[in-house]
């Protein structure tokens, strides 16, 4: 089976124009106009699909298309909608309207499956607006209460729970997917691997774990001019250190290690620096590696703090443990690939996705499509469109096997 | 001849009176209340030590003992009355009051010497008021402009030359010193270098060269999930090499290298930083050494850039070049400490003082006095009583010898 190309690029060109900048990108907020127009469009379509719509108390929006077997569990995939300010026009939408184009494929080949199929637009995968991220998936997980993300405001203070009444999209609670055969969800891949390796498509084995680290390192603040070399302690050597070791701790346990922000104290060109702090971003798809990461880290921080006579804290402040996607699943996607002639490559994810939180729910994994330059959240955020055809077939013939236990 | 030591310490004790803050510290920040009452009593004590005074238009005070010789060049001695916010007791006032010891100890010897001898209290020595530093002896030298000098403002917007009206101490500017046969000025050494080699006294070689460089690494800013090791263009990770490189640079050259503030943009703990911009201070005492320091600067950032692929800009923005102080008169420094058995080491200063520009007046040098902790510009600054008395004893005998062309 095979999608047709030329009506989901047609849909996803619609798309792109609600909220779209001048720039060639969108901005489409979780709960904004753009996103009840986007909404309302998707519904639309469904509708026309003959798919049947369910919406949640967390506008979750769910597109039933029904099964043979009445008590066979649902086969699900989706992504979402809303953006960041000024994205793209792929991250998240692509996923939606391949889902819709599997639908609409699986129409066209009059394809009675057991399982019923339920394409989803999650609320707020961004988090953009509303702070946290992915709270719509993560209700469903049991990771957030409904109440309390509701009550979340944006920085004009606006409520998310008013905003999803003023739009029409606070649905019912009965109305949440409870658990599933599969959760199967597409996206670009956000990052340069795929195309760096010139493969089309990856299979995304899962996401990578975080750990966050405040690192400070007190020194000596002295006049850069009197204080000979071997008499300082500078706290900006010792984080310049920790920087250049924390790379070195990343490359050896092929993960990745971040030092994105830094404090100078007292910021000024001829006082040496008596204190440092600095955000130590920590990230691999192994929780017991990461665990190692962080020990390695933090025994560094310590070995370099005693050789350059300052005092260190190393306080992790936020984890988030790595998911690992479902075996059989990516054998599926494998095998589907592998028949479609579509070369792939299995990758972690080191971005979350709402696949996070439904990994609680049902077997779950995830398909990437090779990003132009690898980067995201931008307005020129680009793909292949054939990539993007690609990632679609393999995602239709998945549902289709897992949908009709074929696999 | 030795000086008085409990007299010197009196007088020492009496103007540390003058903006004392509560903890130990002094206040006197230039053309001030404080500033003014202290020059009252040192003006005051100057005149009973017989001593002539005069102000020039830059408010510098010159305390006059007269010759033998009408035709003899002066010798010269001072240092400053002025101190940071929250300054110490011995910065400036020790080396002031110390060359009126000097004077005092003359006239109980009943000397004449052939050369006349002033004693100079240099207006806005620190800078801590009005920007920059150092102008009133940078007048003498022909570095600045007198009524530039006057028209500076401090951050309440209050005029230089308004506050030397207001205090009494807009003099003449016949009163300027145009010229001398020698400078010599006592002062903490605000560095910790005696104090770890356990000397009491520092002969100070001369002003170390500065350079000031601006420089910037301009890479990509990403997102630390998606974004692999070696697919990163990190501009805080090539700022770390070159924080470390050219402290390596420092320590073989012998000078030194201070990064004492960095700007990192986005400056978000999960965003790779796409740009740092950094201010590199290098120090050498000899010219050519800080040339090649600041070339291998910018080489090392250059090659930084290369390995990292980030752009880089290398900015040279300031340069004092270095103040090599007098062979001649260091001997008879050296020669008087000999005799006096008070143990020396030539070491360089690596902080700017008025002597910086009395070098281009007359043949110049300084004392240092070992510091505590090496600590200064707080009000905790402390020095051995003792260690100030020796260093007091070699100017004394310094300008006997100078002014009697004993030497």
């Amino acid at each position: 089976m095979r999608i047709d190309s030329p009506r989901m690029r047609q849909s996803w060109e619609a798309m792109a124009e609600i909220g779209a900048t001048e720039a060639g990108g969108v901005t489409r907020l979780a709960l904004s106009d753009a996103d009840a127009a986007a909404r309302d469009l998707f519904v639309s379509w469904c509708r026309d699909a003959g798919l049947e719509i369910r919406v949640d108390d967390l506008g979750t929006i769910y597109a039933w298309r029904g099964g043979s077997d009445p008590n066979a569990l649902p086969v699900a995939l989706g992504s979402h909608l809303d953006t960041v300010i000024r994205g793209g026009r792929f991250d998240g939408a692509l996923g939606v309207l391949a889902g819709l184009e599997v639908m609409r494929a699986l129409n066209d080949a009059a394809v009675e499956t057991r399982h019923p199929i339920v394409l989803i637009d999650f609320t707020n995968e961004e988090g953009a607006r509303f702070e946290p991220a992915m709270v719509a998936s993560g209700v469903l997980a049991g990771a957030f209460e409904a109440d309390q993300v509701r009550a979340i405001r944006d920085r004009e203070g606006i409520g998310f729970g008013s905003e999803l009444r003023r739009i029409g999209y606070w649905g019912e609670e009965n109305s949440r997917l409870r658990s599933a055969a599969a959760y199967l969800e597409l996206h670009i891949e956000q990052g340069p691997i795929l195309e760096s390796l010139g493969i089309p498509v990856g299979l995304v084995t899962g996401i990578q774990g975080i750990e966050r680290v405040n690192v400070s390192f007190v020194g000596e603040a002295a006049h850069a001019g009197p204080t000979p070399m071997n008499e300082r302690h500078d706290a900006l050597a010792a984080a310049s250190r920790l920087v250049l070791g924390a790379r070195d701790i990343a490359v050896a346990s092929n993960g990745a290690a971040t030092v994105g922000r830094m404090e100078i104290d007292p910021d000024v060109i001829n006082v040496i620096p008596g204190q440092t702090k600095l955000g130590l971003d920590l990230r691999h798809q192994d929780v017991h590696t990461l665990d190692r990461m962080s020990g390695s880290a933090r025994e560094l921080s310590t070995a370099i703090a005693a050789d350059e006579s300052v005092d260190v804290t190393f306080e992790p402040f936020w984890r988030s443990n790595p998911v690992v996607f479902d075996p059989g699943l990516l054998g599926v996607l494998s095998d589907v690939a592998s028949r479609l002639d579509v070369k792939v490559h299995r990758i972690a994810s080191g971005a979350g996705h709402d696949a996070k939180y439904m990994a609680e729910l049902a077997p779950t994994a995830m398909i990437f499509v090779r990003t132009i330059g690898g980067r995201s959240h931008y307005e020129q955020e680009l793909a292949h469109w054939e990539d993007c055809e690609a990632g679609a077939n393999v995602l239709l013939n998945a549902i289709f096997c897992i949908a009709t236990d074929a696999s």
